[in-house]
Formats: structure tokens, C-alpha cells, sequence
């Protein structure tokens, strides 16, 4: 099935979905083997793994190049941290095009001004985008088979629920797939007062990153279609690599980290070494016998 | 101090000096805020995140991106694995002239043929490359200021000390500035007998991944001037994230996963938001505050 | 009709078909323009417009980002100058998968070893590729709808015909869509005598870069099925650009040049830019009419 | 003589100097070889040879690699087109560190929105940027060795002399090297107007497209630093292959073409193949005797 295809239907589903950072092509693949039925290529989590801010200090094509390799080494679709589009609606058009013959199978873009601050850092400082113009932004993407989620920053800028209803709606008349309602609070009280004023015009997406000790039985009972579990791949390997470098800089040895990692052998299966073996009988003949060159006379 | 004469400055230092495997700017960060005084950007590391294999199958320009970033975010010297050096002297100059453009410090080039496949796989099938051409290839790449290590691989490929040292030394009268001398023996047997012969005439690095639990205090004795820890944060960072995936997607819950991992935070804290945040004072004076467009007339 | 079907239909039609060369997205616009059928995307001409040389200087992913410009710029059918599949057959295979991402239709690939060396220096010291590799690689290739065509350099490399022979046949049985038959003689003795015996094995396809005044109508008689026109965008613009360089420098003005160089207007026209104004009137809705800011109080 | 220099004493000179659009490496080898003393990397020249328009449509980083292959081809300064600075001072700033890697010697940038939209096109509806936002973004880019010229767009959105003036000295004040003063009059009198008023406080650069007609002595005479001759070369090479790509696709001939491009030698000239062969001598002992492979035992 198409990825597009399958991430429409994980929006339209009826059930509770959730999908799972990853911020390159190796924890793209571990989310696919755990079982995830799609991928969130956050923002933040890329940036921060490139070295950089989640500013658009990333180019977006450079993003695009760690989609690119995500995209080829898994078969579940990718949902885009799209951030505002990354300029007007003729770039965010663009993204669209280069998106899709990437197989990326949707995009979500928030309503903010470019270049973007992540928002959970001086959130209500930030300007939200005008309307009309988010909205043709919308439209431009839209002319497509592509998934478009548009995510509204109302609550993070500190603007109430009017606000956040009014630019929802208004998206969801330019002809966005789904509504991605952000919120900072620890709990999750603008997404439920959302969810009533909401009734089903379209469905839901929600980010539980600041409001994590909310059950997720609670988001089924509020009618949330999908949840993202944002940026958490990243944050384990962090903690992971700070600890093992650590262990290893003050050992001055690997005795105490080996059996704490994941094992050559692991990393070679995740490469897929197997396939690349199997290929070499069919299209190699050659080499292996031969000596090395440059001894041949010795 | 400039990053080339500090990986000089480790290479000939008469102590044992250590580095630690990154695979992207994050993880180059990680090393260096732990204290190392190096990196080494893994080959196997860097495909393994892109989700590629360890035979070239980045292209070498690619993974010159995932380099630039590494270097642009760090400022101890970055020692990459640079294979075979992608093809033939021509192209191994040219990297070298790109390395340098990006204060990359250094390449380690290995005697194998391109594509390459990673000496751990099918090690004793793999031919040498010539060691004329070898040699012409080092003094392509030495034309510079660079730092040039040169691998060994015929312990690898089943050659014995003989056909070693013989590299080993034609290398040296090519110009290498070191020689890593490679092993896939769980002990140091190879190590140490090639140690014997050598004496002193140029610096050894070896990569003790196979053979992790001999002690460091015997390459001390030894001799050897540098060790590479070589894929330690990958590892650490795939078990991390095969555990937290699997958590997550059990619990659908976030709930047991977050005291275990790095609090965002310390992502910002990785991104230096703050220095961001002062430029801001210094150079925007705008937009703050300003309601948001779009909502001004309501 | 999709791209590779396009190219398929031109190679394997009964009229004898021309393809012109373009080394960026501006002249593969030009030759779309002009009437052509598909694009040669020349190995010597995109390495010289991006200053480097035909020797695999620039990466195979530097090749493939000029492709995509190219691709997405034009509706007709490119066939790419491969040169030598950029590494083994695994190289060669992931070629493949990046160039149908971007709708490339096909590629060429020579029998010589990596890196290339263009066939008009030195011809005739270069090693040929030895011919079971060579079919276990475009074998690899072949797994998929894309057209490969085998460029036969035995000629080239001071083999006879026996030789060029075998492994145009060798080849064909591995799969190949077409035999490009290469000589750097400025008469067609080669390739008529190539013709004689190969009879309708497959298609065959000529490069008449140096028998340039052998008359088309020959070529057709002979049965040939593609010409190329391989190099002759690139060797107009260095013309034209270097004798408008020096008049300008010589005459410190413009205005003897403005009457012999396009208008700015035709300029912007192969840009489209008319598309993007119409999109603007759909998708834009603000800025026109307000004031430039910052002198809003003046 | 580093390259940043060179550009700072080409402006601070006391005679009219002049330098010359290039669009890719080839492009800015010619000029080079023509004799000018620096390069015009024009916006709108890259983005058209990139087949996309001058809307920044290509990412920051496209353009980059582009300049990347112009500067290692070439030992004369490039003066990037940088357009609005491709986002806020963090961008901006951001860009010239990675203009400075590549030896790019300075970037002109001008007082408009992101994406830009070229000035030939719809001048008069296009916002100007907020002085004070702008002149942050000087501040942030001149913090380094780096040139920045600040182009004012006052008279091409259609406000007169005074705003003109008043930018320029803001633009000044925040410390930039040289004002670009633009004007789509086919006429000199705005600039003439400018340059009354301006006196000497800074060096003057123009881009006279539009009144080319103007004697480049009345240039000299209102103390114009720099002209920049912004397009030419592009626009030579279009014509150049649209008449011959029309020819050879009419004449179904390469034959009354030939005698009018540049020979396939030259294009081996301008790719300095000679180098490459005396370091073969040097690097390379091998192939060369060898018989073609796959044919030794026949």
C-alpha cells in the first residue's frame, strides 16, 4: 500500500493510533521493527542530531536528506515536522513536490512565522501567522494526494480557545487532512476544552510531550484520533551516549559498557548485511580468489 | 589551536591517548562536552545511522555532510574513517582538500579495494590493495597539512605479520603520519607481535573493538599511541532506543519511559538556545510585541 | 506517459531517433523547448559546469542533485552518462533506485573501471572492465523497469572488433536494454563494421562526437537507432560566455552586447515566472497593499 | 592574497572596478580567464540555471553547493547575491559562516521579505524590510572579516531619494561595508540623485541592467566604487544554446555547428585534464600495462 495511503488511514481510523519520533534513518527502522505503524520525523529531534537549533537553522533540503535516507530504509509512512513550510505557500508547494517523490507521506505545518522557535521555549512571545495567508499555504499543498496536518499554536502563544477554534476551522475549510492542537500545559485541559468545542469536523492530533502523566485512555475518550510520541527516541540515546561515553572516558576501557550495548552483530542485521551477502553470490563473480595484489610476487 | 595540530598533538604525545566514536554532530557534542579529546567518525557509525550499509554505499560527499555538521558543532579535532578514500589518489586528494575546507583533522585511509565492506564481515575474503598504489594514494593526500593514518588490514584478510610490517613500512616511506594496525583476534596476539617489530618508527593506533577486554594498561606497555573507541555510542544508542520504542509502544504511554530519559531541557541545553536567546536581544528588535497577525481587528 | 516509457519507446522505435546533451536544468529546458525527445545528461559536460574534471571527481549524489533540477524542470525522457556505475554492482543497483525517485528514465554504463577517465584522453591506456562483472552488473541494474544501455569501449581502448563484439553479446544476454557502441575515429569505419555483424541483436546507440560529418542518413542506412548529440550545449555556452566576457571586459560597457544575448524578459519566461504570478493570486492574500514597514510613521 | 581581501581592496579602491555575473564553476573559471578581478554569484543567474525561479525557491544550501564548485575553481573573490539573507540575523549569520568555509569572500543582501521575488518583477508591490530589523541583521553578519554590501530597494519599490538615504545611512550605522543602490529606470538619475546626496561615506556599488546605455566614464565621474555586470554571461549562454540546439535538431547534423563551439580540447583545457595526467605520473603506477581484463586468457 502506498505510504500516503496508509498514513491517511491511520488519521481516518477510528481507533486511537500513535506513531513515534525518530530523527534518522537507524531509529526510523527501530520504530518500524518494534511495531509503530508510522514514523514522526520531528523537528527538534533532527535538528538537534544535525548540531543545530529548531530555528530553520537546518536548510530544508537538508532536512530533506535525512528524510530521504529515513524513507528508503523503512516501509511505514512518515509524518513531517514541517515547521511553518519554510517560507511562503510557493515553498511549501515545493517541499510538497520533493516530499512526494521521497515518499514522505504527509507534512505538518504550524502556524508561525519562518524561520520558527521551537515552542516550548519563549512560546508566548511568538507571533502566530495570519490567517489567510495560513490558509493559502494550505491550499497550495493541498493540490495533492498528500497529507496535510496543520497544527495550531493558539494555546502556546497564549491566545484562548476562541482563537484556537477560529484558526482550526478555518484550516480545516482550506482543506486540511487533520488538526494537530499543540498545548504546553502539564495537563490537558485546552485539548479537552478543544475537543468539546470540536465535535468531529476533523480529526485530531496531539502532541503529548509537556502533559505525558495524562492517561492515554483519557485521549481515547476525548475522540483523539493520533498521538505523538514526539521526541523520545532522541532523548534516550542522549542519556544513553552521555552515560556510555562517560563509563568509557573515566574506565579508560570498554570492559563495563560491553554487555550494556547492542552487540556488532545487531548493528550489522539492522544494516541489512544479509541481503548485501546474498547479492554478491548472484551479481559477483569475482575477487574472492584471487591473492592480494601487490604481493602477488612475493 | 587549530583542530589539525591538536590531532598531531595527540598522535605524538608519549602517552596513551583515547577517542571516542560519533556518528553525528549530537553524538560529536556528547564526546566532547564528556571530556575526550577526539572523535572518531566512524564509517561503519555514520552509514549505520544513515541507514545504509558499511560498503560505500553513502556516497563519499554524503557522508562529508554528516562531517561538516560534526565539526561546525565541536572543537576538539575529528579523526574520520575515511575507507578506502573512495576510489583512487585523485579522489583521496580531494577529500582531503574538502576534510580541510570543514577543519576536519584527519583521515585514516585502510588498504582494501572500493567499494569496501567493513573488516568484521567476510574479512578474510576481501583483497589488499596494491601497495604501490596505496603508497601513491598517501603521498597524493600528504601534499598538505593534514593528518594522514594509514590501516593495515592484513591481519584482516588472513595475511600474517610479515606481509603487516612490509605495508606497515612502505606506508611510513610513503608518509603516513601513523599506522593502524587492524585486528579481529579477541585477543591482542597480532597487536603485540606486530608492536615488536616496529619499534618506534611512527605511531600506532589501534581499535581494540574485538579484543575490549584487554586491559588499557597493556597497550600503555605496548607502546600504542592512540586507541579508538570506535562504535560504542551507536550501540549504546540503538539499545537505548530499542527500549524505549518498545516501552512506549507497549504501554502506549509515555508515563514509565520519561524518568529514564534526558529531560528536553538538556536538549535545548545540547542546541545552546541560550546563546541564541541573547543574539536575539542584541540583533531583533521586532515582532515581540506585536499581537498576532491575523487577529488584530477581532 | 511515464518517463522510462518514453525512453523506451525512442530507443526501441523504427526510425532513427536523436537525443541532444544538457548538463543543467536551464539547457535541458532549452533542448525541451527546441523539439527534442529526451536528454542526454552528459558525464563530461555536468563535471566541466560544475569546474571539476570527467574523472569521478564530483560524487555520484553531486551528479544525481544536478539530475533532479534537470528532471523536475522537464516532461521529456533523460538518459544519464552513468559513466561507470560509480563503484560495483551495488553502487550501480542503488543508482538506479535514486534516479526512478526522480522520474530519471535511464542510464548508460561503460565497460571501464571506476574511476573513469573521459574516452578522449588517453583512450587507449585504459583497462576495461573485466565482462563478468560487468553483466553481474547490469544484471543488478536490471531488477526494475529501467532502461540500461551498455556502453561498449573496446574500440575506444584499442580492441578490435572480435572484442567489442563479445561484449556487446555478453551484455545483451545479462539483460541490457541497448548497445552504445563508442569510437573516437572521425570516420564510422568502426561503427559500420560493428553494425555488419551485430545485426538486429538490440538497439544500438552512437555518440558521433568526433565522426560529426558522417551524414545522418549514413547512420540510418546502418541502422542505428539513437544519436547523440553529446557535448554541444556545453561547447556553444563556453563560446558564447567567453566572448561576452571579453567584450564586456574590453569595453568596460554593456552595450555591445545587450543586442546579441537574451532578453531579461525570456529570462524569467523559461523560469515561469508567469505560473508563480497566477499562484499568487490563488494562494497570496496580503502584504500588497500595505506600506514598506519601517516607515509606516514617517 | 586571502579572498576577503581582495574583495575589501576591489571596493575601497579609488577607481571605478568592475566584476562579472557567473552561475556555476565553468561560468566563473571564464571570467576569471577573462581578466576580471572578481565574480558576481547573481541570484538570479544560479536560480535560473538551476531551472527554478528567483524566489528562493532553491534552498540556501542548493545555492551553496553551487558557490562551493564556483570558489575551489577559481583564486578571484566571488560576491554572493545573497538575497534577503534567506531569513532573520540567525540565518543570515549562519550563512556567512558557512560562505567563509568555502572562501567565499562577501554577500550582498537586500532590504526585502523572505522569499524574495526578483526586482524586475512587480518591484513596485514588494514590502521593504523594517530598518531596524535589517540593520540587526548587518550587525549580526559583521561580526567577522566577511564583506557585506546592504542593497537598497527604496527606489525599485517606489519610494523616492529620502528613504533611499535614510536606509543607506541606517544600513551605515550598522556597519555595513558598502551600499548597493538599485534602480530599474532606464535612465541614471536616481542613482545620479543618490550619489549627490550620498557623498562619501561609503563605497557605492551598482547594477546597471536596466540603463546600460549609461557610459560606464559617467559612472566614474558620480564616484561609483563597483558596477557589476549582473547577468550577461547567463544570458549569452541561453542564446547560444537555443540557435544551436535549434540547429543541430533542424539539421539533424552536428556538422554546421561545429565550426561555431568551442572544441572538445578547450573543454579539456578548462577542466585542466594536464594536471591530472602529470599527477598520475607521480601517484599512479599501476593499470597502465596491464591487457584489458576479462580478455587475458583469449
Amino acid at each position: 500500500m502506498k505510504k500516503t495511503t496508509q498514513l491517511r488511514n491511520i488519521i481516518s481510523s477510528n481507533k486511537l493510533e500513535k506513531i513515534m519520533e525518530s530523527h534518522n534513518a537507524l531509529s526510523a527502522k527501530i520504530v518500524e521493527k518494534v511495531g509503530f505503524k508510522g514514523i514522526w520525523a520531528s523537528g527538534l529531534s533532527i535538528s538537534a542530531s544535525l548540531g543545530v537549533r529548531d530555528n530553520n537553522e537546518a536548510s530544508w533540503t537538508q532536512v530533506l536528506d535525512v528524510l530521504e535516507f529515513m524513507s528508503d530504509a523503512t516501509s511505514i509512512p512518515i509524518l513531517l515536522d514541517g515547521d511553518t513550510g519554510y517560507g511562503n505557500f510557493n515553498n511549501a508547494r515545493r517541499l510538497v513536490k520533493k516530499l512526494e517523490q521521497r515518499q514522505i507521506a504527509g507534512v505538518c505545518i504550524e502556524d508561525k512565522i519562518f524561520p520558527k522557535t521551537n515552542s516550548f521555549i519563549r512560546g508566548e512571545t511568538q507571533p502566530l501567522a495570519d490567517i489567510d495567508e495560513f490558509c493559502g499555504k494550505i491550499k497550495a499543498m493541498k493540490d495533492s494526494q498528500f497529507v496535510v496536518v496543520s497544527r495550531v499554536e493558539a494555546f502556546i502563544a497564549g491566545w484562548g480557545l476562541n482563537e484556537a477554534l477560529k484558526r482550526a476551522e478555518a484550516y480545516r475549510q482550506a482543506g486540511t487532512d487533520a488538526i494537530l492542537i499543540h498545548s504546553k500545559r502539564t495537563d490537558s485541559l485546552e485539548i479537552e476544552s478543544f475537543m468539546k468545542e470540536w465535535g468531529n469536523r476533523l480529526p485530531v492530533v496531539i502532541v503529548p510531550t509537556k502533559y505525558y502523566s495524562v492517561p492515554t485512555e483519557r485521549f481515547r475518550e476525548m475522540g483523539i484520533s493520533l498521538v505523538i510520541w514526539a521526541n523520545h527516541n532522541l532523548r534516550a540515546s542522549i542519556r544513553a551516549m552521555e552515560e556510555t561515553s562517560r563509563q568509557i572516558y573515566s574506565d579508560e576501557s570498554l570492559i563495563n559498557v560491553e554487555p550494556y550495548i547492542t552487540p556488532l552483530e545487531h548493528v550489522f542485521r539492522l544494516q541489512d548485511e544479509e541481503e548485501l551477502a546474498k547479492a554478491e553470490q548472484i551479481y559477483l563473480k569475482s575477487h574472492q580468489s584471487s591473492p592480494p595484489r601487490g604481493t602477488q610476487n612475493d
